[in-house]
């Protein structure tokens, strides 16, 4: 492809993106679900700008997701975290435990009773467990939004979701790379009962908490000095270029070790919030974050198969069936997070409300599995309809929820 | 290649770029230098650890000096270039006149005495009439900087060399884009006489002219309303986005339009200059820039082969004497800009000596050279040596010269 063409295509993916963000917001839904939507409407299967394969555009999405990641690791606060405590920290195990229980309990009984395409064996069960860990992670950007709209972000129920939604991240990203380490294994035709061994996935925890825990506790050592030497420098951009650096070098090291690239990604940004620099270096990430965050999220769009959504073809039914059913499924699964709540006069509907739409790291998984062959592109498209239909339906409820039960202020 | 791999050849990309240039600078020597420098130790030549062919870093260079021309654009202004005046102007076409003549007289008579690889015929008219061209565009940042480090950026000759390099920068971008379209009909099979007619030559000069003009013009109009309308939106980034995908629509629109994808980038650069959002552009796509263009200038470093400094080998030795000989004339012939004084008592040394540093756009000139097969490998490395010459010996003659002759203060 020429260079000018692909400027043109990638023009096109920015300026959809933010086009569809901007409406998206408007309608008070989060700018990723019209980013995502640009991606659909730029895809393959409506208007066929993005071409399928073009490995520019998928760097370009790779280095978006993780700078997303690190982004997010460095507004993470470790600290702030460990004080909000155990409410929030059960919520967000309730929270990961249902949906994923549910989601396996789907397909697996969904393939009992019918069929989804080839799948069957073996493969059935990395299926069910993948869609399962697909439903996991909740993002609270939207309910945060909803809530300050509200003017409700200062009760407890606000404090304990937005805890919990970073645990619930920090959580989802374990679970990422032990299902991406499975995914590794099945690409490499090993044999899928061994990757489902308990051995192969504790294994794979290991490694992933492990990675994270390294990364930190060498980055807390290291981070301070190198970036005090770098503030030192004289020539322009050394700083953001090293932050940049380091985002993209830990994941890979991570991926390296057998990880997921954006675990390292997030420890980087959860080192590096804890620098002299962090403001800066905030401050400066922002628009790179800007510019190449939407390859991702258009990127996701664009591999999305519109075909499931006509009902009237019956093979592509099935799939808009399961996907109605993991919709119900992710929505009740989230709701009773609100039961991991221990503190008294706290209400639980609420939190569990607040805990349903789903996103980015959804999405990620769902990408994963695509790419890895794991999810077949109707399964794929099935997928990313839950994460999005998650994130829609949440604002209406959450008014109306906490407009009558919740929110006592403190 | 997989991505975390290709994540690590970023990594060693950004970071040996910054510390070359921190090296450079610390010498005395623009970034840029080291930049470069650390891209010949990174290329093919040297460690290999660049891989050639790789098309996502020769992307990602292209948006680097896309996004590069765009922020000299956004800080060239035309009211000030138009108030400085007809010693600059004269300065700038002496100083452009001079380096092309002679550039292209060392080629045609050294190929007239002894012989330049297989270079002959037709072939050898365009090598010499690219080789002038390459030693057009003066780079005056080493020179601003030499002369704040002086004190002595309030001089008449500081103030005149200052807007001659702005207008030098226009002037070279026009002749790039007449000598990038020369070399699109070379590289499609093309008769290269019919390339080199009088016709020919100033129908790309009317069309590179007319871009800027018609660019310029349309976005006057329509920057303003566009922006106002940007600054609107509520959601994140859509600011530093729009000017981002200008940067690069313009840039492909002008290559469409048979003229240099830079001269676009650098029209959308002086149209966004005359914003309301102007600072707001200007502080957010430093970051970006910083994280980009260093993709450029690595691999244009990557590119040089440095066996032709190997003067045991007589191949070799012949395009180093090449090479020794075009920075001779480059130094002598950017001198005789400072005849383009009219103003009384203004010292035309000074101003001479202060235009010979080349870089950024000599290096574009190279690049194109080198991929449209131009210029073999040797010649490229040849050109570029004489680039990087150039910039290295004048900060300290340029130090002696000012102390000794110049610099009235006004």
């Amino acid at each position: 492809m020429d260079i000018a063409h692909l400027f043109f295509i990638i023009v096109a993916i920015l300026v959809s993106a933010k086009v569809g963000g901007e409406l998206a917001e408007r309608i008070g839904q989060p700018a990723v679900l019209g980013e995502m939507i640009a991606g659909v409407i730029l895809g393959q299967s409506v208007l066929g700008v993005i071409p399928p394969h073009a490995e520019v555009l998928e760097v370009l999405a790779e280095i978006g997701v993780c700078i997303l990641l690190f982004e997010i690791g460095l507004e993470s606060d470790v600290k702030e975290l460990l004080r909000v405590g155990v409410d929030s920290f059960l919520v967000a195990v309730v929270g990961v435990t249902m949906p994923f229980l549910f989601g396996y309990l789907v397909i697996h009984y969904w393939a009992y009773f019918w069929t989804i395409g080839e799948y069957s064996g073996h493969e059935l069960t990395a299926l069910a467990i993948f869609t399962g860990a697909t439903l996991t992670a909740t993002s609270v950007g939207i309910t945060a939004r909803v809530l300050s709209d509200l003017k409700k972000l200062s009760t407890s129920e606000a404090k304990i979701i937005l805890g919990a939604a970073v645990f619930d991240d920090i959580i989802g990203l374990v679970i990422l790379a032990v299902v991406s380490a499975m995914v590794v294994k099945i690409e490499a035709g090993e044999n899928v009962a061994s990757v489902l061994s308990f051995w192969f996935i504790a294994k794979s925890f290991i490694i992933a908490m492990g990675f994270i825990v390294v990364a930190v506790v060498l980055g807390l050592i290291f981070a301070k000095p190198l970036f005090d030497l770098v503030e030192r420098m004289r020539v322009r951009g050394f700083l953001i270029v090293t932050a940049f650096s380091l985002a993209l070098l830990v994941g890979a090291l991570a991926d390296v070790a057998g990880s997921a690239m954006i675990i390292g990604s997030f420890a980087a940004g959860l080192v590096l919030s804890r620098t002299n620099q962090f403001n800066v270096i905030e401050d400066r990430i922002k628009p790179v974050a800007d510019i190449l965050t939407p390859f991702f999220f258009v990127m996701v769009g664009a591999m999305v198969d519109v075909k499931i959504f006509n009902i009237y073809n019956p093979e592509m039914l099935e799939y808009l069936l399961i996907g109605l059913a993991l919709l119900v499924i992710a929505i009740i699964g989230k709701m009773m997070s609100g039961f991991g709540i221990v503190k008294k006069g706290v209400k639980r509907l609420p939190v569990g409300v607040g805990m349903v739409p789903r996103g980015e790291v959804g999405l990620i998984f769902a990408s994963v599995g695509l790419k890895s062959g794991l999810l077949t592109v109707p399964m794929y498209s099935c997928v990313t309809f839950v994460v999005m239909m998650s994130t829609f339906v949440t604002p209406p409820v959450l008014k109306v929820v906490f407009a009558r039960v919740g929110g006592e202020g403190e």
